[in-house]
Order: C-alpha cells, then sequence, then structure tokens
C-alpha cells in the first residue's frame, strides 16, 4: 500500500471541504474529502486526537459540527491539517480513507431557514431589462440593502439528483387566460450557498463584523427556475412555484477558512449603505465558476463581481432580529459577470429565448430540455499557492410526471 | 376527588386539540387539552390501551404523531374520546390530567417550511387599494391561484411569547434616502395556519382531494408585519424583513376532524380554476375569529368568506412537485371580512394609519405601540352541538433592543 496521500490538483491539503457520505453497509457520516478519497473524521478524530469532534462528526448532517462555532471549525481544521502532515500518523490517516467511487454522498445539511439573495448588479440589471423592459433595471431599493427572499428548504437536493420538470400556470401576455402543463422555460440559476453556524438569539441582530464568525463555508448552489411559471405568479409576493420544486446543492461544503485567499474587495459601493450594512469584514470572493450543459461550458461567471458582501447579506438577514440556526442556508442569487459569457442563467444567455444557445452537436437552446444535464464547477486561490476546486452541483432534467 | 372530567365550554370532549407541554420537572410531551387541564396522552396510551401512540406522544413535538397520516389521526381521536367516555378508565385517565396552571406550552410542531397565503378578496383588495392605488386592486392573477410565498420558519414563535419590535430600512415617498430605524408601522395579521401531515414525494403532487389527508390541522397565527419595512423591500421579490422577525402560533393544534361541523361551501369561484385546483373535497370554514388588542375587541373576522380552500392552497403548493414535510405549515393569510370591523390587520381597520382606532382608554392606535398585547381567538361549531375553541395566540410587544 502506498504511503502517499491521494491528494489531487484541486482538493489537496488546502481545502478538505466537508460532507456527509456512507458506505453500502454503513450510515452516513461525516467525512472530508482528499482527492479523490474521503476521511472518516469521526473514525480518524477517535484514532488521532481528535475526540473533541468524534460525537459531531458521526452524525448524519453536518449540524452538529456547524453548531459548535468559529473557534472549534477553526481548531478542527487545523488538527486535520496537522494530522494529514505528521508522517507518524500516516498509517491511521491511511485506514480511514476510501475512494469516493465506494460511497454514496448525501445531502450534507439539514436546511433549516434558506434565503435567496439577488446580490449581483450584473444579473438584477438584466433580469430588469427583460422582466420589466419599460421601467428602471434596478428597483429603487436594490443598491440600499440585498434583496433577499425565503425559498423552500425542504426540496434542497444533493448534487447528481434527478430534477422532474415541474408544471403549472403560464400566461403568456397575450393569452386570454392561463394555461396548465409542464414548464416550456426551465433555468439553471448558478449561485454559491453560504452554510451558517453557531446560533443567534431572536431580537439579537449581527453586526457585519459579527456575520462573518457565522459563515461556515460554501457550496456550489443550482436555483433552478421556472420562468413561465415565475413570471405570472411573483407580483405582488414573490417567486413561488417557479422556485420550489427543486434547488441542487453541492455535496462539498468548502470552509471559509479555506478561502482565506479568494477574499477580494467588493466593488464600489454607491450610494455608500445604511451604517448596519458597515463593517471591516466586508469581502467579495475572487472564485470562477463554469456552468457545463451536456459537458459544454456555457457560461463563466466570475463571483468577483458580486455587488453585497456575505457578511452583508446576513447581517441584513438578522436585522430584524431574525435568528439564524446552525445549518440554515443563504444563496448569493445569480453570479453574472459584465460579459455576456459570465452570464449564469438561460434567461440572460439566450436573452430571454431570443438568442438560443447554439451547442456543439449543432442543437439550439433557449431552455432546458429533457436529458439536458448541467453541472456547476469552480475554482479559487488556495491558502498554500495553488488552486482548490469547490465540489461540483450536478442536476439532469426528467419529465415532468416521471418521478418514480 | 371528583370523578367529572374538567370540561369547559369551548374545550369538550369534542375538541380536544393537541399541544405540547412540560412540568417543571419533566420533558416536554404531546398532551391534549381537556377544559383546563391537559390529558398526558403518551402517559394515557401506555395505561389505557391506545399503546399504538407511546412512542409518537411522548416525543417533544407533534411531528412523529403527525407524520403517521390521515387513518391512525381518526383512530387517535375515536380512542380518545372513547376512553375519556368510559366511565371504567376514569380513574386511569384522572390520574393523567394535569392542570393547564402547572404546565409551560412549547411551540408544538418543529416547523419544516412555512407558506403564508394570501387567500382573503377582502383583504388582498384593502391591501391593493392601499399599496397600490393607482392600479387594479387585485393582481391579475389573484383568482386564477392562491398566491403565497414562503416565510422564515425559524422564528415562529408559540403563543404568549414577546415579540420585539423589529428595526430596518424605511423610505417614504419623500424621504430622499431610505433610513433606519425600529418599525413604526407595526402591524398584526390575523390567520389561520393549517399544519401538514403524511408525507409526499418530490415530483408527486396532491390532488385536491388528496391534500385533505394531509391537513391535521389548525391553530390561530398571527403573522406580525412591519408595513414600513415590507413597503420599502417587497419589490420585486416579495416580503421579507418585513415578516421574519416573527410569527406567533398557538399552543393548540385543533384536528381538522374536530372541525368536522364547521366546514362550508366556498364564496363562488369566478372564474373557474384550472383542472388541478378542482375537486370534491373543496371547502370553507365557519370560523369565528375575534381580535383582541389590550383586552378589548378590535375585529371580528370570519374565516367564512375566505375565497380558496385549504385543500386547493395544499394541491397548489405541491403540483410543480414540491414535497411537503410533516410539520410544515401554511397559513391562510390575513383573514378580512366585508365589513370594516371584520378586518384582520390595523393596515385595513385604519386604512393605513388614517382613521386610528380609539380604544376604551382614550389612546388612539394606527400602529402598534410597545407594551401592547394582541389575542386571537376563535369558535366553531363543534360536531356535538355546540361551539369549540381555538387556542389563543397571544403575543405582546417590547421595545426594539430589549431581547434579553
Amino acid at each position: 500500500m502506498s504511503t502517499d496521500l491521494p491528494v489531487t490538483e484541486l482538493f489537496g491539503l488546502d481545502n478538505l471541504p466537508y460532507g456527509v457520505a456512507s458506505t453500502s453497509t454503513g450510515a452516513p457520516h461525516v467525512v472530508a474529502r482528499l482527492g479523490d478519497h474521503a476521511i472518516d473524521l469521526g473514525g480518524l478524530a477517535q484514532s488521532a486526537g481528535g475526540e473533541r469532534w468524534t460525537v459531531a462528526w458521526q452524525s448524519d448532517s453536518l449540524n452538529p459540527f456547524v453548531a459548535q462555532g468559529r473557534s472549534s471549525w477553526t481548531a478542527a481544521r487545523e488538527w486535520l491539517r496537522a494530522t494529514l502532515a505528521d508522517e507518524t500518523r500516516r498509517d491511521t490517516v491511511l485506514r480511514h480513507l476510501v475512494p469516493l467511487g465506494e460511497l454514496r454522498l448525501h445531502l450534507p445539511l439539514q436546511v433549516g431557514d434558506y434565503v435567496d439573495f439577488y446580490a449581483s448588479e450584473q444579473h438584477a440589471n438584466n433580469v430588469g431589462r427583460i422582466f420589466r423592459p419599460d421601467g428602471d433595471a434596478l428597483t429603487p431599493n436594490w443598491k440600499h440593502l440585498p434583496i433577499g427572499y425565503h425559498g423552500r428548504s425542504g426540496t434542497i437536493v444533493v448534487s447528481g439528483t434527478d430534477v422532474v420538470r415541474p408544471a403549472g400556470q403560464r400566461k403568456g401576455p397575450q393569452d386570454p387566460a392561463p394555461v396548465f402543463g409542464p414548464s416550456i422555460r426551465l433555468d439553471i440559476e448558478a449561485e454559491l450557498g453560504f452554510v451558517t453556524g453557531g446560533e443567534t438569539r431572536m431580537g439579537q441582530p449581527l453586526s457585519v463584523d459579527a456575520a462573518d464568525d457565522h459563515l461556515f463555508g460554501v457550496g456550489l448552489f443550482n436555483d433552478w427556475s421556472a420562468r413561465d411559471l415565475q413570471a405570472w405568479e411573483y407580483v405582488p409576493l414573490g417567486p413561488f412555484l417557479g422556485k420550489s420544486f427543486a434547488s441542487s446543492l453541492s455535496a462539498w461544503i468548502t470552509p471559509m477558512d479555506a478561502l482565506a485567499a479568494a477574499k477580494t474587495s467588493l466593488p464600489q459601493q454607491d450610494p455608500q449603505p445604511l451604517p448596519y450594512l458597515r463593517g471591516d469584514r466586508l469581502f467579495g470572493l475572487d472564485l470562477q465558476i463554469e456552468v457545463r450543459l451536456n459537458g459544454e461550458v456555457i457560461s463563466r461567471p466570475p463571483y468577483g463581481s458580486m455587488y453585497w458582501s456575505p457578511t452583508q447579506m446576513l447581517a441584513h438577514l438578522t436585522v430584524n432580529g431574525a435568528s439564524v440556526r446552525p445549518g440554515d442556508l443563504f444563496a448569493s442569487g445569480t453570479v453574472s459577470g459584465d460579459e455576456p459569457g459570465q452570464r449564469g442563467s438561460l434567461l440572460e444567455l439566450t436573452w430571454s429565448g431570443q438568442q438560443p444557445l447554439r451547442l456543439a452537436d449543432g442543437s439550439e437552446r433557449a431552455f432546458l430540455q429533457d436529458g439536458d444535464e448541467v453541472v456547476l464547477t469552480a475554482t479559487a486561490p488556495g491558502t498554500d499557492g495553488g488552486r482548490i476546486g469547490l465540489g461540483e452541483c450536478r442536476g439532469r432534467i426528467v419529465a415532468a410526471g416521471s418521478a418514480d
């Protein structure tokens, strides 16, 4: 048996994202990814001086670990990195490695509340121009607060889960009445999902700086959207069935500590936000996303272009006194850059279907067809000088009515 | 010791709502209310032939019981009614009764997803006239689908919990920029909350008739609303911080079986809804709500005036394939009747603050002041010929920044 660690270029010792996995015979438990293997963290902790985390890591979700808060997360990561680097522990480590091919990956969190933000100025501009061509693209509130709304937590699924095409009502401007049927404008939204940890109390808002200590990590997130259902239903109370049928989260949650070198400054915020949205811990993330449709890259959204800091989003979410539970999730909203090839939704990439994409096989896509598979991947600068990868977020569309 | 059961007029053998309670020394467990007492259901089940439900009723939430589905709920209620009526079991029953004064009542559910509908035509009309005076009061979709949106489940609190006045951004039409501070237009929304049970699978919608079997019961629900925050934030993605700071649910959930005699026909639905919103199990509920502000009745909203059936709301919620978990909650939206004295929010009762209420103590209210206490109660026809009560939904406003 080799005594080398099975690191790969994007999943080395500076990455170590967390997930939940099971073998064919065992119960789901917390793991960390190293290359094309997963580390059974509960087992390793018990054997190698990490007893402080054993119970949390034997859980079937990340929630107990996420609940422990920043100091425990950082200590756990330091212990894990040191243990992996320690040649005298190498045999112990290798005993707790399992090839990914032998594991089933589960949704890593029990998500309490899920909020979706709308933090890309380019995306909001594009959508505003498409949906409200006669008005201002950005609503008057957009630069004063990170707009967000609650989505459905119970239909968040792990990467790899098929997505059934939703049915619902739609009504075109010329239709005399709404019609019912499978969505004909099924779309993706390439986003980051932020996992919140620690716990807050009702009536006690988080400042921007305090919010930073409640950010556990990030995953890639596809907020599948039925644009025809959404357009008909969303006035006046916002998106509902156009979004709630499914959202996909990567199986791997990359800890914020692994993204320390990816932190960048935000775009200039003008007008200056109100004081509760100011602080020292404002940042963007230099994270390059790729969107593949049936294997072909159709977009490269740069997360670094996002207008609002994740810490501003979380501070805003709690400023009215709303509490946050470990395992709550907020997503960034669609990531779209300045260039046409950087847009994170088909709505924008095809300009509402008017300019279909031509794929390598010669077919065209305005929106998703049954059988289409979408994969989000991303890389970012790592803390050891190279790049790290986020776990992929994969989903395939199956026909309406075909749930097994 | 008397061998009479401690029934009261509104909480007799035809009511028996469920809750979760604890004594000063014991763990929370499932109880049913009988008059001014609670029955320890797990204990009674173990002693009197209800072993089928013992484990579920020893839980600290209604979720395991709610997960069992319609046939179990109906059988449990029949067993409980028969046991309470059985004179030979009377001593056993009395041993499992605890005066409410000796109990602490808890939030009866672990709420997964919470959706708020907007099912009162009168309320939607009033709000439309107030918020959008230059447009049609009802949006074009209103009579085609039950409009709804997701709210925050993690800030649903049990009746009796103080509500901290939320702070946030507001911007009046004349203000050059938004300002930050405690809400100055804090409101109530008198609603019913419907608890869903059983479990559904993603991609498999519920018909209207199937939805009926997933309705476990109802509670009174106050969807506290900060109108100033809401007005500034809600375009284009709907209410967020204006609602997410707190929602109050009664401690008692009345089973749908107890409301059999309260079922009424719906108002005429014109235009006829699409086929997926049709079925045999369409109903309203003849349920009279009272809203008290500091002890004084300020409104009497009749639930019988609601436009959409709860079964239509649940069928709509799942028609896109969204799954429902046991303990998910959907609320009706504010209940407002035809008359000014039947409106379920201060926004409507005071017409956006322009016509303040004059209270018995001579003071006026446009919106809620710190220290104000709001209590929702309701009664409905019972199955034994009299009336039954819903458990109250009580909440008191405390000043912003005063969370303990």
